[in-house]
Parts: structure tokens; sequence; C-alpha cells
């Protein structure tokens, strides 16, 4: 049976679904009676759901957050539709249909995954291929690689998005490094490649994007740089070990390549390839942020509304 | 006869040639006699000149600065090599060859050109081709636009840097643009095309690298802003007119080229071409800086010495 | 008819006026029937609308924004004045009384001009006063200047406010000019008189106060600069250009008038009239933006709220 | 005997005048005489001293620094001029034509301490009157106020600059205030005559300008507020107590008039007077600095050398 | 009869207790009765109250804000309790029991004033201990220090928090100036005594925590400098004045303990000394603040929701 | 045979020592002789060397920099005193007393480690405790640790620094830990251990004090995090892991222990124990650098040069 989608509901209708429910409070009426708001959604919106005559044993029993099966009827109250719960049951992740709840890059994972992997298999570096290939290599990671965000909000905020990003960046690399040969095209690929492998730790995507204790307190930065020398204590204990300053220049590449100290990055590109990486990483982001913030807004206006991140309203209007 | 060049003069030498005058001044010397000290230079470094039993006549002849057949004698003064005037005289511009006094681009200015027009030929926007045919109509503006230094220190500051970082700039255009189907090719082109042209009224490229009045005054941003509209205007006179909408998105996209504020960008990018065009002047501009520094200093370090533009030394070893 | 000012309207009234329409939406009822929402304003505040019933073809119909006649009834909906409306149409701008609209300057606008065309009149470079006349003789140019605001928000923000502003710029410049010998009073009272004439460009306020596309897009300072070219272009023509050192001076105090790149300015103030003209323009905003904000907060407490622009509350308090 | 001053001397000149002496060092020679190097200067420049075979007797009878009477000889020095001297004694200050030695105001003191007076006279709100008779009434004071410069070196750095930057601002206030009825005028008047006594205070200006300790701990915004709260202690005192919302909103004016806490305001304006002083401090002390750095470059430059405290070159090219 | 306080109101119930009014409006219904809105509070929460058919009598003799006696009744409306008001009438501060109505540090008051005299007691420099003294001996004042809150919101901001801070910080220094004997305890002890001293004047807190017209015009730091001196001219009056340069030492270190200019520090720390006090002071705040917010945030997560002025979400769980 | 110190050099001495040798440059004179020019140094000071008739054999065989003994004599050139070489050979940094050429610590190193042993020695939480336990058994790391430098540059820049500074922090610490019950001490003490470790990677300080290709390239923040982390994964292979929450609480406060983004900190402190560290390692450092400021000026002044780092001078005046 197909989902029935959040913005689907009208009022009045018998409500028998799996939904996602987040911040569930179990209050008391000003008559003493318990009961618990929370609120129920899926990826295309959330409404307020009521449960009435609701006990501390049945809130207890709610994930925060989490899936659950609702059973009940959607009014409207005070101008807005809200659902009032009957019944709720625990539903287990792994029963779900993730896509009812997340959003997913419109491209095909495996054909930009193989991609990936060509583009990558271009690095005639011995160590820094042997490096590459222990990352391709676990396989539990690369699925992470292919399903995490590539952010919580601000560019390719969706499942597949570091993998879409990633490639999209390593396809600018291919094209204009020819343009620089005096930039070493191995260190580029590899660290493009890796530059984000931390988000697949700093992130959680099951249910709903959100920071990992981890990743709020380490960062993503951080954590791909300890990945990174994990992998190569793993080739290391195989006898085949990377030199040390292959690592640090790699690394160093990975710490600077937000560019500027308030964006978190400890260290500022010393290096063309820190450099490049720098800005494709920037590019690629950008764009996506802003042509994403122009279609979003449909609206007659040439404008859309002011975008903070940005300090500046965008111009949606078209020439021709 | 080939130019004696600064960097190969020994001392006690007959110095016969023509070098570049700057900052000379009358002075008195202690007994009351009058003497002219100045700096003589080429391309390859600048020496002390000393004038003894100068005069007032003298002094007024000389440019300030410019170039002048010197007639002398090298000398070591306190270690120091320095040259001892006899004689003095004022060289017109016209009959100096230049390439002694000024880097250049050590590629091929007309190939550079003729890739430039074959790129921006590519513009289908029929009003976008006409401005941009308008600009490659006026040969004597073209002619300075192959000469022009694309900046006076950071990079590319040599004859033909703007031809070089321009050429540069819209090749990786013409790479990318195919990765990035949502951002409009024609407003790409032209705008890097003629973002920087005001460069040729901002920068004097005659004799040394300086700043005009009017580039000091108004600065090269503007400066392309109003070649822009006048070249707009001819067009309108002939009855071809510009959308002013068109006129007006192109024109964001070199107000806001610079990416911030404290760059001088009296605009910060609202559309994806204003975002492409910043990013790709800011990469090819830093590669190229990088590049230089790193290529400039030759000892045995890893590191450059300290980049305050950067803020960073710049680390030379390369992998392998 | 009087106009019936929307802060005048109980509820259960007839309504039968001229009303500005912004922001019209077209939605559905959850029954499936469409109606519109939108706002309904004058100069002393706005009211949400309701059509119920609405079709495709009205939506339509409707400016967004714009003045419509509007038939109906006011009634309370949840402790809150709507407007049910009946009947909708739209009338013509010229037909509308703007001042019911748009707050106006409380001065007399045609003394301001004269007295502004006296104070200019003492310009005695011929060149510059040539200039002014330009603008002088530029008749729409002039009637929108007296009409335009200085600001959309900060200060001087009504009908009348660019004038007003201007004005009070140029009498100050006309008490302390006398004080400051060094300083040249031609430059100063030329520049005060066209330094936000861009602003008639960058902003809307036939019925609210907007930016244009390309007020956006380039911001007043750019098209003030824009529009001075124009207007010397003009004069070359007729055989009477404008030395470029002139043009470049003046261009110069345009461009650095906000005295930092933060504020947009994309060149600093380099010369003492720049500095002049600078400080002269920011006291002026700011003693309006202060003064009018201690006027417009009555209550009772010796301070207004926090006035985030000034990252300060104001002290409301007079000695006596 | 008129005063031999530092730029008129010539090589083999005997030597017997009074200089500046400042930073003695006590040295000795690689065989292991001692002898004393020394600035010696007046308000024309500055030369090297050396006194061969000196004793540590002599060293410690130097001020550091001070005023000396000197004899000795000068002469060319690896092409430097220096002064080797053979006797020095010390000179008390008050023996000494000061005006040798520091740069003093070029208009008359007296006329302008004349004018501020007749300004502050205007004042009418008898509690502020008090309170700046309070201060006039310091003939102590009022000398310093008369003899102090207003800045180290920015601006108005010589002597009777406080006077005259004071006397500037008065004027200008005397000016404009007519222009803004809502600014209240004692308020502003008294704030501009004392906004900077504390200068009196933080700098010592007998014989060199230089911080005193105390300025340097608390400066000179704080010690002026302590010296305005210690005048209002006195009217208390004798019976005429100052209304403590009075003495504050004063107070905040100075506190705020350097308008931005990086220059070391640690309030922001919050009231009308506030900004107006602001604003005319800062335009006065501007211009001065500005006209003052275009008058000091007197080379056929258009431009002056970089300002760094105004992040730019100033244009020094006048219209016409 | 105790409180019935805020937060344990049920809708229904007859009001008849002591409340805090703040800003009340009086305001015409649509049909143009009179009626006041206020909002009535405690320390635990706040409500909206509406008296209607009130008379502009009755809401001139309110007080705003101030403690009034309440009699009227709870009800819900539009989901949210209010009280409607049938009888008001003004109670005198005195009468109330100011721990209703605001928050109280939960140490022992008495017990921490006796704590930091000892700790003060052990000043041996003759001038700082007899400048102490005369604090410790404003009877008046000190019963101010132990009451005043530390700040207005971000740590300490409860009744005895200024003694609470200022106590354990004495501690801090205590426990560590052994560790540091380059540094002088005298000058450390007295400084974290009267350091923010001014915040008895700055801030007010016998009905709530507000500024005074007196802390925002001059604020705290200066406040506090003035008291000192004021405390010194007392000390001179009687024969036993403090050196100027202990005095100025002493202020030098309240004037910079805020660390940089952004914060209201006029002067940048220059001693050991006040580089302790400045560090000693916000680590105090700053662990305050955190332990506080995580203390105050109950739920189930790892994480405080965000902390702007820390700029970052703080960490809960605990390690054990 | 005692070290010969360069401060102790006289004009025409035989010289015949050990000397730093550093910037090696070959040079030809105007008339084609090849010759080096060289720093010699210890840690009394720097000469200039000079090598005539030298040969690129010899020039290649020079360490750059490192240790050689020179044969020669000193002598004054141009008013400096110079060494002319006439023989250099190179010596093995074993044979070299390393206390000639860099400073140390002037407290007991073997004491202080002791000192650190013990305090770290009350950590309770087993994790931690053999977390620290595995740094204090690798012997050669802790030689490092007691042997390195705090910082190239502004504190405890000597050899044993970082031990010097790790120990005056952790007595801070166990000092005031009691004072604030909420902080967890065993995290702080393990901490503060940890908090500058990778300073052992990021600098060399065998011959000078400098950075390592892998401190400049990755900092040693992200090192320390490194080997945390390789400690850890030690430990997990011996069948004791640390878990991944105390892991990263103790990995964040070593990522925030700078405070600020600025100062190469990617991540903001988020828990009491993070702000604790952050404000002992700053207030450590500041005293440090202050009171060592104040001590290295011995002359007369009441106040030091201006500190660039502080942006103030310093006073160093101390009270009675």
């Amino acid at each position: 049976m197909a989902h029935k989608f959040i913005n689907e509901i009208n009022p009045g209708e018998t409500i028998d679904d799996i939904y996602m429910v987040t911040d569930p409070i179990l209050r008391s009426t000003t008559r003493g009676d318990l009961y618990i708001a929370m609120y129920l959604s899926d990826r295309t919106g959330r409404l307020n759901g009521r449960m009435w005559q609701a006990t501390e044993a049945v809130y207890n029993s709610l994930p925060k957050p989490g899936f659950v099966h609702i059973q009940g009827r959607s009014e409207l109250y005070a101008n807005n539709l809200q659902i009032v719960v009957n019944n709720v049951s625990v539903i287990d992740a792994s029963k779900v249909n993730l896509d009812d709840f997340l959003a997913r890059t419109d491209k095909d994972t495996d054909q930009m995954f193989e991609e990936v992997k060509k583009i990558v298999g271009q690095i005639k570096n011995p160590q820094l291929k042997a490096l590459v290939g222990q990352f391709l290599a676990d396989t539990e990671l690369m699925e992470k690689f292919c399903k995490a965000p590539a952010a919580m909000k601000l560019h390719h905020s969706f499942l597949g998005g570091l993998l879409e990003h990633t490639h999209s960046m390593l396809r600018v690399a291919v094209a204009i490094l020819p343009l620089y040969p005096q930039v070493q095209p191995d260190l580029v690929l590899a660290a493009i490649f890796l530059h984000d492998i931390g988000k697949t730790e700093e992130l959680t995507y099951d249910m709903a994007f959100s920071y990992t204790d981890s990743g709020q307190l380490l960062g993503h930065i951080t954590q791909t740089l300890l990945m990174i020398n994990k992998k190569a204590d793993a080739l290391a204990a195989k006898g085949t070990p990377i030199d040390k300053s292959i690592l640090d220049t790699l690394g160093h590449i990975i710490l600077s390549h937000h560019g500027q100290y308030e964006f978190g990055s400890p260290k500022l590109p010393a290096t063309p390839e820190a450099f490049m990486v720098y800005y494709i990483d920037d590019l690629d982001a950008k764009i996506n942020q802003v042509t994403a913030a122009i279609d979003s807004e449909t609206g007659d206006s040439n404008w859309t509304g002011w975008k903070n991140a940005l300090q500046t309203k965008l111009y949606k209007k078209r020439i021709e």
C-alpha cells in the first residue's frame, strides 16, 4: 500500500500509516488528564499530533525520534490540520521505506559511483593508489559514502548528496587539471575523493539528517583525517607503508579545504593542490546551493527571498 | 647593439646605454655644489646613479620617470656598485625596446588572442554577441588588452598578463560549463572576456607597472562598467540597443566578481553566473600566484618565505 | 470621497474603497474550493483579505502588487480584523491619490528644491556648473529627485526624502565650508547634489518602496556614476567636454561616500572633499534616523527599543 | 644668540648650543674604552652624537630624555653627519625656548581661546554653565588646554593642537546646530569643549610628545570623565550639585565620542548629541589629518605616499 | 498566606494575590471601550492580563513596572491561560516578599561575605588596604554588593550573584597566586574585590533585573572607576592619599578586565595582574554560564540547544 | 675547553670553535671569484661569516643549517664584527653541547616530570588512566616531552618549555578543580597532560627551534589528536579499548583548546572541561609571556616596547 504523504491529507480522513514522530511531550490538561503532543512527519511535511488519554507507559515507549504506525483521524483545529492519534506502535527503521522520509539525489547512484571509481582509477602514484584502494575495498564505508548527504542544510542536503558532490568535483578536476600542468593530479583526485568522507561519521541520515555526538565534538575534517590515518596504518600493517610526507601533504589538503579559519579549517592552504581542491569544493557547493534556491522559489518575483548564508537575494531571471 | 643588463655590469666598466631613470633628486653637497641622485634600472635590477657637478637645467630635463641614454662609468662605493653619470640625454619611449624593461608573458600572445576570439565566438545571444563584437572591433583597445598586465603585483604581473589570465579563465569555463547546465554559458563567457578590461585604464605599463590617476580614483571594476556602458551606448546609437536587463545582469557579474566587499566589490554575487566567474577568477589568480611564488624561490628549503597575502608559507616539495 | 484609512476600520463595516493589494495567493480549501488570500494596505496599516469562491481568472487579473477597488465587509476573525472581499477590480495607479499610500516629507518640496538650486548655483567651476546644469535641465529626472525616498528603511524613508536629505546636506556644507578653506567648495556642492541621484533608479516608490532589478543588481552608487557619465557624454557631444580629471575626482567622491568597503563603497575616501561628503552624509542620515526613532516611540520609558543598525538602545530623556 | 637648527648644520662646524638628548647609551669599544651614543635633536631633525672617552658619571648625569648644552664638532661619518661631543651639561627645561623643539599651531592661541569662551558662553542650562565655568576658572588647567597637542601623531599633533581642534569643532557646531533643532545645543557645546580635556593628562608635551603613565594606563576618555566628576564634586561641595542625569548624559557623550569599540569607546552613541559630537570630532580630525598630509608631501606626484591609518594614498591634485 | 505561583495557576481559579505588572497598555476595543492589556508575572513565569471596562485613571495609577494586588479569575483564551482582572491596587515594594519574584543564590550570603572580607584582609600594601577598607566600611554599598546580580542574563544572574562571582574569583586567585610569584597579590585581590562593584549602580534588582539609566549611559566599568576615585578622594580628604601610580595601576585592571575592545574595555591588559584578573573573571563566568545552561536543560538529548553567546551547543554527557 | 660565546668575541681574535652555520650562500665577487657568505651563531648571538676563495665542493659540504668547526679570525668591517673563515668542517650534532646553542628552562626537569606523573596519577577513570599510562610508558616520547619547547616564540620558547608549561597548568588545575565541583577532574588532568603533546612532532629543537614539515602541514592540534588515537588503537589491540565517547570528549578538548577559530581551533569549546583547559592554557601562556617580556627589557622606562601579539606596551613598574 502506497504511503499517504502528509501533504496529501485532508481533514476528516482516517489515518492508518507510518510516520516519523519527533519531540513527543507528555503534558497534563488543566483538568489533570495526561496527553501526548508530538510532531508527525514524512519528507513532504509535518503536522501536529495529539493523543488524548495517554499514559506515561505509552509516552516512554515512543522513540525520540523514530518511526511509528499511527491509527487515528485528521481534523481541522483553529484552522490548522492536526492528527488525533488513537493508537501508536513503534516500527523498526528496517521495515520502513526510507524514501518516504528523506530526500534523495535524482541522479543514478550506481552510475556516479562507477564514474568516481573510474576517475580515481587514473591515480598513478602507487601509494596514493593503494590508499584510495583501501577505502574502495571497505564496502561498508562505500555504502555509507553512496548514501550520506553532503551537508545538513546548505548544499546537497539529500541522500546521495555526498556522492553527487564528490562526483561533480572529480569531474571538474578532470576537466581543468590539464590546464594547470604544475598541479599534481594524483593528489587532487585522491584529496577530492576523500575530502568529506568523514561526513559518513559526522552525520546521521537513517531517519533524518542530524549530527552524531562524535561529529559535533570533532567535526568531519578531523574525522576524515583520522579515517585516512587508520587506513594508512592498515596498509603499513600489511607491509606497504605510505611515506609520511605523502600522508601529510594529503592530510594538509583535507585540513585546509574550507579555506578559512572561520569555517573550521585549522590550516590555510599552502600548496597549489590545496588551493585547487578548496576552490572546486566551494564552486560546486555554491552553484548547487544557488541553483537549488532559485529552483525552489517558484513565485512570479525575479528575486528569491533573502539568503542569509550568502548575504543577498538571488536573481532568478534568465537572459534571452 | 644588445642592451647591457644591470645585473651584468661589473665595477670599472664604461657605460653607454639606455636605462630607466626614477626618482631623480637634485641635492647640494655640504660644500654647496649641486649633484643629482637617481636610480637607473631595467628589468634585471636597479643601481644608484650619481651625476656630480649637475645643474638645475639638467635636473629639470630629466623625466620622472622615463628613459635616458647614460654615458658614464661603474664603480664600487661602500661595497655597492653605482654608476657615475657623465652625460645624460632623454630618450623617447618609442625608441626603446620595452622588453628590456618589463617582464612579459612567455606564452604566444597572438595565439592566445586567437583562442580568446574563438571562445567568445561561441556566444549565441545576439545582444551579448554584438556587445563583445564591439570590443573586439576596437583595435586600439584590443592592443592594450593583449599588452596589459593582470595586476600590479600578486598574479600575472607581466606584459600580456591580462590576456593570459583571461585566456586561461575562458578555457576553464569552457571545460566546466557542460558540467553545470543551469549556468548560462553566454553570460559567463562574455563576463570573463570583459571582467578586467578596465585594467587597461587602471594601470600603466609603458615603462613600469603603476596606477593611473583614474585607476586609483575609480578602480578597474568601475572603469570596466563604464567601458561596457559606452560600448552599449554606441550600439544603441547604431539602432541595436541592448536590453537593460541583459546589461545589468552582465554588469552585476563585473561588480561582484571580487566576491567580497573587502576586496572592492560593491555588490555580492547574486546569480549562478556571478558565482562561477568569481570562483574561476580566484582559482586562476591563486594558482598562478602560488606556482609563481614556488618557482621563484629556488633554495633547498621545502618551504617558501612567508606570503603575507596568503597568510602562510608555501610547501614546495612534490610527491614521488 | 475621503479615503477610509485601514486604521479607521471597525468590524462589521461595509468596505468600498481603493487599497493596495500585495502577495495575493490562490489557495484551495480542504474541500477543494479556490479562494484568494491577500494583504490589503494603505499607509496607515495592513489587513488580511479573503476572497472566497474565487477563480483563477480573478487571481490572474490581480496586480502583484498594485491598486484595487475593493467591495466587501470587515469582520473579526480569531480576534483579528480581516476583510471579506466580494468584488475586486484593478485600478490604474494614475487614478490613485498616492498620499494615501506612502509617507511623505512634511517639508515644502518646492521650497527645498529652490534652495537646492540656489546653493548649487554658487558653483563657479564652469565644467562642474555645466554638469550640474545638465541634471537640473532634465526635468523628468528632477521630478523623480523631488519625489524619491532617500532609503528603503533606515533614514528619510518617505516621499521627498532624497530631496530633504540632499537639501539638508547642502545646508550643512554651506555652513561649514568657510571653516575649511583647503576644501574645494565646488566639488563638495556638486558631489552632494549628485551623491544619491542613482536612488531614483535604485528604488521604486510609485506604490510602495522597493528595489528595482537594476538597483538590486548594480546599486545606487554605480547607477549614480553611470548617470554622471551619460550627462558628461551629452556635454561632450555638445562640444563642451568635461576634463577627465574633474570627472574622476567627482566620481571618486561618489564611489567612496559610504566610507567603508562593508557599506558597498568600492573605494575609500582619498581627498579632503571625499571625507567631507562622507561625514556630512553619515551625520545627516544618523541624526535623522536617531531623532525619528526617538519620536516614534512615545511610551514612558527613557529608552527606545534596541536598534540593531546602531547596536544600542537610544536615550530619549532631554535635559532642561 | 639664535639657535643653530639641526637641519642647518654642515660638516666641520663647531657646535655650541642646546639640543634635546634622547636614548643615551653607555657602550664599551672593542678595546674596552667607554663611550656614549645618543641622539641630539630639535624640531628640525635628529643626528647621532658620540662622546668618546666618556665616564659612567657623565652618563648618569644625562637626562633620558632632556635638554643639554653641547660643545663639540660636526663631522661626516660613513656619509652621515654626526656630532662628536666634547662637553655636555644638563640644562633646565625652563631655560629653553620650547619653540625650537616642538611644532606649534600657526593660529593665534589667545584669540582662539577667547572665541572658545564666547561660544561656550552661549550655554543656557545653568548646571552645564556652572560645570563649564568650573573648568574655565581653573587657570592652571586652561593653560595646559591652550598648550597641549590634540594627538601624538595623526592630527593636530603640535602645541596648541588641542585648543585648535576644540575651537574648530565648536565653530562647526555653532554653524550646524540651527539646522538640527532636535539636537540640544547646550549638551553639544559643553561636550565638545570637554571631550578631549583628558589629553592634558594623557600626554606630555614639555620636551616632546609622549604618553604619561597615567595616560597609557587609563586613556584620555576615562581621564576626561574623572576630571568632569571632580569638578562636579567641587560644585556639589559648594552647594550647587549637578543632576546625576545631566552628568551621565554628558558623560555618555564623552565615553562614546570615538564612535566604535575598536577605537576605545566603551559605549556606543545613544543620543542625537552623542552622534553629532562623534561626527564633528571625526570630521575635524580627518580633514586636518588629510590636508596636513597633502601639504607635507611637496613632490611632483599627484599622490601622497600610502597612509596606513586611512588605508589609501591621498590625491593631491586640485581641480582647475 | 503562601504566594500562588504563576506556574501553579489552572484555568477557572479565583485570583487574589500579588504579582508584578509590566508593560501595561491602555487600548480601545473596536467598539470604543477602553481596556488595559498587561503582563502579570513572578519568578516562575508570566501571563497575559486583561482588565475590561478600564479607565484612564486606573491605567495612570499603575506602576510601569511594579507590584500590584490582583483580584480576578483565570481563564483559557485561544488555548492560552490569561487572567481577567476585576480589581487592581498598587502595592509598595517594601511589603513584597522579593524571593517570590527574583531568583537568588543558593549559597550562604553571610558566609561568602565573611570569606571575602577574610581574603581581602590579606592585602598588605597599606594604601590598597585603606582603599578596600573604605569600601568595606560603606555598609549601604556592601548591602547592595551582597544583593546585586553579577549580570542581566549570561552568568550569575540572580540575587547575590555579584557576591558569589566575586567570592569565587577571590578563591581562585588565592589558589593560584602562589604559583605565579611575579604577580603582585595585593593588586589582584583588590582588583577582583572591586572589579564589578559598579554593577550595584548599573543594574536594578528591586523588582526585576534591568539597567539603570546611568548604567546604560556609562556602563559598570566606568561606574566602578568613578566609585574607586570617590573613595580615594575621601581618603585624601582624611589626609591619607593614595599614590596616583597605585590608583592608576588598579584603575587599569578595572578598565581592561573585559580583555577586548569589543566587550567594552577601553584599554587592553598591560600588566601581569590585569591579565590574571581578566582570565579569572572570564573562567569563572563561563564555567558558571556553561554549567547552568547544562543543568537547566533536562531533556534526554546529549546536547543543549544552541547557545548564541558561545556559538555552539553544549555537550551534557559525563564520562564515568 | 669552554665554548667561546659569540657575544664575547672581540675584533682581531683567532677563532677555533664550534658554531651553528645557517643560510650559507655561494656567491661570486665582481671579479668572478667564489666566496661563501654565512651566518655563524650560538645562543648568545649571530655574526656574519665570510669564506673567501671558497669552492663549490666546500659549499656543498656545509649543513643548511648545522654545526661546524670554524678556524679563522674576527675583524671589524664597516663598523660590524665579522668572522673571516679559513677552514670549516662539519660536526655531528651528537658531539655538540646543545646548551651552548639553545636556551633551556631554569627549573629542574626531573622534578617537574615527577610532579606531572604524580598529578596525572590522581586520574581515577580506568580508561583515561590507561590512555595516560600508554603515553607515560613511551619513554622515547616522554624524553621529547621533557625536552621540547612549548612554542617557537611567544611563550616558554626554550628547551623544557613544554614540560614547564604543562606542569604549571596541571598545578593550576589541581588548585582550582575543588572550587568547581561540576567539572570532571579526570578529563581536565588528562587533557592538560596531552594538550600540546603534538608539539614534540610539530617543532624541531635539536639545533634551533623551527617547524617540521609535518608540523607546518598539519599543526600540533591535529598531530596531538592523531597521537592520542594511535595510543588508543594500541590499547584496543591489547583488548582494553577506550569508549568512543570518552575518546571523543577528550579529543574535543584538544581540538578546542585554542578557544577561537582564528587561532587554529577547528571546534569551539562545548564542555565545562574544554572551557577550563582553554582558560588555564591561555592564562599560563600569557603570564609567562608578559613576565618574560618585562624581565627582558631592563631599561629605565616604566614601559616595555610595543608587543604586537598583545597590541599594547607593558607596564613594568611595581607598586610600593
